[in-house]
């Protein structure tokens, strides 16, 4: 398995054909993985956008207050309305915001960024990553001139914390030609036992591969191609999200409050 | 970079000199990345263990018990001391076992196999992982007849569930030759500003890649090698672990009543 990453794209603007962009920068091949980054998905569906375009609710006062009296620094109520919109619900709104996407991507701030946006403030993640990497996976094929199914897998990526381990490493947000996971269930070890529960999630694993070669910062290339992955012949599934009901973390984070914890603690 | 699995391993045993039994099989670069399955690190180091030898204690039995009560299946006490015995604590202990490893590492049942053990009913974890890499390291650069600092990377790899996502993929325990982590801090974006708190875990990272080459089961090859993966000039450092006073996730598993919970919601 090959991982590199695809050099030269442009700044990305909204409207830009990203298919053709990597098209014309790349000879990919029909079993390609590629791997792009959220951000440049984002510019190219115009998802830039700006602190005023957020008029805060009192519940974004309401959110900014609380953590600007515990982090000592002004918090803009402006700016968490502009996670509440982007977000389904808060797993935890203290001390920081920790939002359950409209796609069901658990992240911090719902994943908006405050870097890297020319001329705006903010850029948002898709809307939709799945629609989004449907779509730039029908643009690769018409590109290279095969059937959509004979195209490569695309799959918009993020970079994200974790609960329990420091650093970020990449992830998948969505994706198209490829099933999230494979699910090894049902076939054996090496002495003939039957395997636990194990759900591969590859998609994951193939952002975390091409978060290797990208990189962050002004050097980073926002795209990245996987070639000669092996899905193997195992079932696949899509389920990545895990939804509240089934997550004991969530149900945890919901019944808590930071608030008394820390007053606890200081007291 | 290159991601590929090493074939032909046999059947590790206890004492087996892996690093030989590695340099046997591949021709290795001084600046590879081996990602070793903890499994086999375990079977050399004797890490197999027998339900027998864990002598309940009242806490194993308490446990056991209620999640018998909760799931309608019996539960072994000498498995749930065999966890105690592996734990610095417990984030968790109903309705799972969430345990925190002695070396840092949270993960359900303290990374504990049930199967891919011949004669024994338990695999343990590595004692301590990254000691476990530094051996192997100087193992193979022996093999080699490099000096250790010439020698490839080595990563002691699982495969491990996480919150809010589904599935299971590679992740780090221990590492030796090549940071835990790279710090994008204080680099800039391509407009100019600085970044944010980007830390990016590649160990994880790498272990995640290396995972997508070596499967699971009877078909399984536990080693893998990336090749050509170029770590950069950036500062690195070691802390993947988070503890608990840095985990916000902990904190509220740790004052979590999952049975008070369960209760309310049932009645």
């Amino acid at each position: 398995m090959e991982v590199f990453a695809i050099d030269g794209l442009p700044e990305i603007r909204p409207g830009d054909d990203l298919a053709r962009a990597i098209h014309e920068r790349a000879r990919l091949a029909p079993d390609d993985v590629l791997c792009i980054a959220s951000t440049i998905v984002s510019k190219a569906e115009g998802r830039q956008a700006d602190l005023a375009d957020f008029e805060p609710s009192d519940r974004a006062r309401d959110i900014a207050d609380r953590i600007g009296a515990l982090t000592d620094e002004e918090k803009d109520p402006r700016f968490a309305e502009a996670v509440l919109s982007e977000s389904e619900e808060l797993a935890l709104d203290l001390p920081i915001l920790l939002a359950v996407t409209r796609f069901g991507h658990v992240t911090v701030n719902a994943g908006i960024d405050r870097s890297n946006v020319p001329d705006a403030d903010l850029l948002l993640l898709p809307e939709d990553p799945t629609a989004s990497a449907e779509r730039i996976r029908a643009g690769l094929a018409r590109a290279m001139d095969v059937p959509v199914g004979d195209g490569p897998a695309v799959i918009v990526t993020d970079t994200s914390g974790r609960p329990f381990r420091q650093g970020q490493r990449g992830v998948a947000l969505g994706w198209a030609g490829i099933a999230a996971a494979r699910d090894w269930r049902g076939e054996h070890d090496r002495d003939g036992r039957e395997m636990g529960v194990t759900v591969e999630a590859v998609v994951d694993e193939l952002s975390a591969a091409a978060n290797l070669v990208t990189g962050e910062g002004d050097g980073g290339t926002p795209v990245a191609v996987v070639r000669g992955f092996d899905f193997g012949d195992h079932a696949g599934h899509d389920e990545l999200f895990r939804r509240a009901e089934g997550d004991l973390i969530r149900q945890a984070l919901a019944e808590w409050d930071y608030a008394a914890a820390d007053d606890a603690e200081e007291s």
